[in-house]
């Protein structure tokens, strides 16, 4: 059976192309700059890159395109092949614990929910919108990013705030990232081959979080009311001390939407740097003994140390560490200083295997007498909506 | 010598008279309500109590008040005793890594801090300013609560913000209560008979802030930019995701200033139980099973021991964590669920000991076979004041 997994930003539309329950990836793209000049996309069949320009005024013209190149390239004979498509949404508010078909009450649903994803929850649904007309016999599933952490409790995704921004605005701790925290989780649970444990992940890209996982159930994890709390990111400050913002504005004179925009988008380790958001710049910089660069992977570790150490003692205790997504997956240097800073735990490094594991390698980097296993697991948010789409299809 | 220790607030005026070197407290007292209406002082003298009404319109109005009433009791025999006279001071920037003589400069820095400790500094300087009139001939000292955190290293103070921030308007974590951490740290090195060590010391008052301390030296603590940042306050929300400020903003329409006062006057454990800011009044609460006051106490010690589990990590483990102010001093029933929470590093808990300890008593409440000594040090920021006033007079 063919599934898509499907990713919609606001100018730009992700896709793989799946035949399950054998995961196998039959085709993948992306659609960028859609509705702006110099639209174009890529797809990658059988190993194979293939680079177009086209005219993409909308998601639906992508979508249009995107349903041609699969029949031209022979992915599927015909549309009724395809029989499910999973969406990426970014933000399911309290109400959505899991995946779902998407109804109409879902739909209004994502609406409702723009004002907690203002940039994101519109792209998905506009994406949704644009499947549904071009390929209206596919069942479509909605995969939230919040759905993972819903099974927080309450003293944990509460905030220390007046109780009527909670009830009145949905004030709370959400998180995000869920399918990836799911999938890491679940795959080092398979790999501990242990059903009931504690699993810290971490995952560390340009946006990054950490969480905690109790018997495959999310307990806690970094990443807040919005995706700006946490670890110190690509561009992001994560946590900071909220009366900053009072006071920079009045130094400043800027107001709340313009410092907004430069806490997601000029800060983290941009702004420490002074380089880019980009780790592997820094790590280059770094190289040459920058100071800035230096200080800023100092910033990024302490902040991820800081939550293995709330997570581990909020677990009682971790039987893993793993780490995934771009930084994660491809630096050692940055797992090695983590770990370092985790000896007081009992963790112990593999320092060979810390080096091997990279570009998308998964095994285990802590030595046999860790007191914590510590894995490098590449994540896998695409195959996680195809899982869930396939079982809605079959 | 007699050397008094000051505390002022904008309508308040604490102090205590201090015999030294001995540390003897001859008279201590706190005017009230100074520039309002129903103003009076409270003194105490050899354990007995008076209260006085009396119109204070300024704050030189108390201390020649105060003057009269040292006399008039025999505690001094002319002001010429008064050697020395110690304020705190909230506010001492980076500048300011211990207390110093109040010259000409300090009081343009005191001022010059205004805008990072709006409703302290400015107070704290109008006590200066009475004492230096009314007692010309004592010296001043200057007593900061950020002194003590100075010598945090760089990657613990930046936040991930940009740097200009840092440089220009002074945007960092400074940490405060930093005589109260530095009383309790250095009497837990005197208890444990070991001079290096690695403490962490919980100082849970209406106010509260937890820090790591080795080998006497402030390595990071929870309160950051301002005293609002770190763990659940009385009536503060310690951390929360900056973001909820722009959302909710817009949501209500209120202003930035009206969220900075919600922040800090109704946020925090009031927030959350709907009864008080005041522990005692939530703990009633708790017995009767309340749900919400349940839940302002998880909040609170879930804060508490995520800063613990992260200067455990960061100190590569601890000697000694130390409870201290209102809460830390007289809550067994707070201390018993926040070491519960550490027994996956070790941590056991003397149920007796524990029970025991409070309205002043210190001592050990850990079991000797803890990997933690546990120690409840009741705080004394005063006597802190009145040795550093002492060692600039003799």
């Amino acid at each position: 059976m063919k599934v898509l997994s499907v990713n919609a930003g606001s100018s730009s539309l992700k896709f793989q192309l799946y035949e399950m329950p054998e995961e196998n990836v039959l085709m993948k793209g992306v659609f960028e700059r859609i509705g702006l000049e110099g639209s174009f996309y890529t797809l990658k069949i059988q190993g194979e890159k293939i680079k177009k320009e086209a005219p993409l005024p909308s998601h639906e013209d992508a979508v249009a395109i995107l349903i041609q190149e699969l029949l031209s390239n022979q992915m599927i004979s015909s549309l009724e092949e395809i029989k499910g498509i999973g969406h990426r949404v970014v933000h399911g508010g309290s109400k959505y614990k899991g995946s779902c078909l998407i109804t109409e009450e879902v739909l209004k649903d994502i609406e409702e929910f723009f004002p907690l994803a203002p940039l994101h929850n519109p792209a998905n649904l506009i994406g949704i919108q644009a499947f549904m007309k071009n390929i209206p016999n596919a069942i479509e599933v909605a995969c939230f990013d919040t759905a993972f952490h819903q099974t927080m409790e309450e003293e944990r995704f509460l905030y220390a705030l007046p109780y009527e921004w909670y009830e009145k605005y949905g004030v709370r701790k959400y998180g995000f990232h869920g399918m990836s925290h799911q999938y890491v989780s679940r795959r080092a649970s398979e790999l501990l081959d242990k059903k009931f444990s504690n699993i810290i992940v971490c995952h560390l890209g340009n946006g990054g979080s950490v969480s905690a996982v109790r018997d495959l159930k999310c307990v806690d994890t970094s990443m807040g009311f919005t995706p700006n709390a946490g670890i110190v990111m690509g561009s992001r400050s994560g946590d900071i001390d909220y009366s900053i913002l009072p006071y920079i504005m009045k130094q400043t004179g800027k107001s709340i939407e313009e410092l907004d925009t430069i806490l997601n988008k000029q800060s983290g380790m941009y702004a420490i740097s002074g380089i880019s958001s980009d780790f592997r710049d820094i790590e280059e910089k770094i190289a040459e003994k920058d100071r800035r660069a230096i200080m800023a992977h100092y910033l990024f570790v302490n902040s991820v140390v800081s939550y293995i150490a709330k997570y581990y003692v909020e677990l009682g205790g971790a039987d893993a560490i793993c780490f995934t997504a771009g930084v994660g997956e491809n630096s050692p240097h940055v797992r090695n200083m983590i770990m370092k800073r985790l000896s007081c735990l009992g963790v112990k490094m593999d320092r060979d295997k810390n080096e091997e594991l990279r570009f998308g390698k998964e095994g285990v980097i802590s030595t046999p007498d860790s007191s914590i296993t510590c894995f490098v697991i590449p994540t896998d948010e695409e195959v996680m909506i195809a899982r869930d789409t396939y079982e809605f299809s079959k």
